[in-house]
């Protein structure tokens, strides 16, 4: 199932750490159009930013217990949806949320420009693991869907991305933290707490940011860390690292 | 945060696999308390064995896309709720639903008896790598309130236990199958899967199993596998094997 590759046939020894949603596939967006639906859906009790910012509560408060995935959101939005109609929405409207959980999981998954002949070429001379969040099923299946999953040495679905699962990975791998990179859209998931544990890390902007996934300013400034236009610029980044 | 011990210092060269739910503590004793409290709150529309019958179902029809954890759990209530209550079930009640999702994930973590001594016992002389399935961030949870995770050389989470997956683990550490020994309550997850690759299995059975779990007869005629009467027979079962 996965591509084992000898490390001693790469040329490169680094290892790098590759995010998926929103770094390789379009993610975002598609949680984005459901809720636009859910706006819709709750506009008789209140406005679409009111809406926004109870929804953005639960799901904050969620994220320790119930995490990132399709699951979370909706419980989010079935929460939400009780709370500002109180109680007063329809059970067929509470089964209409539950449906938009099965598009989501359900969503084919787009390729973002420059992919597929990055990996190909980064998967040349690296070791490939891709770390992502979210529900496990969920996430392999996406995986599987890009077509993708040979260019990776492994895959790992996490729950959280701080500084400790970072560490767990990497001690899990026998990886020295100056030979990771991480590379992916979320400054608060994918790089500082990939900076902080010694570790590098390259920054590939995605058209949208989440709010929760917005990073503290304050904790910025700490850092420095190249930013890539395109993924397609990454393997002329590490090159630059490698000489 | 884990504990890798040097593979020379253990005498013992099999990798233990360690299932987690219902091998090590309590977990289905959880969810039929929840769901007796669900029969009860059907009870208006449907007898507890309907209402059991279309919760399997939509359970049984979840798993490829929502998996084995609370959040699956309590999407299958809402649905099941909705669906038997012809849409007459109030929302309030979807809300108890929901809250008794919150119940699950904070449920104590109570270890089943010999569990510790036994595991202190194996962490001397063999790499302990547990593998349960569920929400990763719930599952890391519960290792972590039991206060067992010193005694293990890595966790994973997956989304489901089929040979597939336990083939992809024991490449992921490069650990031949004939020198990997499961250890769970589950034959349909932790056994017969595991056998199918090759690799050796100890059944530790619980006192209850899910229905979902119970294994097809005609694939349990094809194997012969070991039957812990408690966690603390496995290191003399080994010990036979290791002579």
């Amino acid at each position: 199932m996965l591509n084992q590759k000898n490390h001693n046939e790469l040329s490169n020894s680094f290892f790098l750490g590759i995010d998926a949603d929103d770094t390789l596939w379009e993610n975002e967006a598609w949680f984005y159009k459901i809720q636009d639906r859910f706006f819709e859906l709750m506009s008789h009790w209140s406005e679409p930013y009111e809406t926004n910012s109870a929804l953005l509560e639960n799901e904050r408060s969620s994220i320790p217990d119930y995490g990132y995935g399709v699951t979370s959101f909706i419980r989010s939005m079935i929460i939400t949806a009780i709370q500002i109609s109180n109680g007063e929405i329809e059970t067929k409207d509470i089964s209409q949320i539950v449906l938009w959980g099965d598009e989501l999981i359900n969503a084919p998954v787009e390729l973002l420009p420059d992919v597929e002949e990055t990996l190909r070429e980064l998967s040349n001379n690296y070791h490939l693991l891709l770390i992502t969040k979210g529900d496990v099923l969920h996430q392999r299946a996406k995986v599987t869907k890009s077509g993708l999953s040979d260019f990776f040495w492994n895959i790992e679905v996490v729950g959280e991305k701080d500084s400790e699962i970072y560490a767990m990975l990497l001690n899990r791998y026998g990886i020295n933290p100056e030979m990771f990179v991480m590379i992916g859209n979320s400054v608060a998931s994918d790089i500082l707490p990939v900076l902080n544990i010694g570790a590098k890390a390259i920054h590939v902007p995605h058209h949208t940011t989440w709010e929760l996934e917005i990073p503290d300013p304050k904790e910025l400034e700490r850092f420095d860390f190249p930013i890539a236009k395109s993924i397609s610029e990454v393997p002329g980044i590490l090159s630059g690292w490698n000489e």
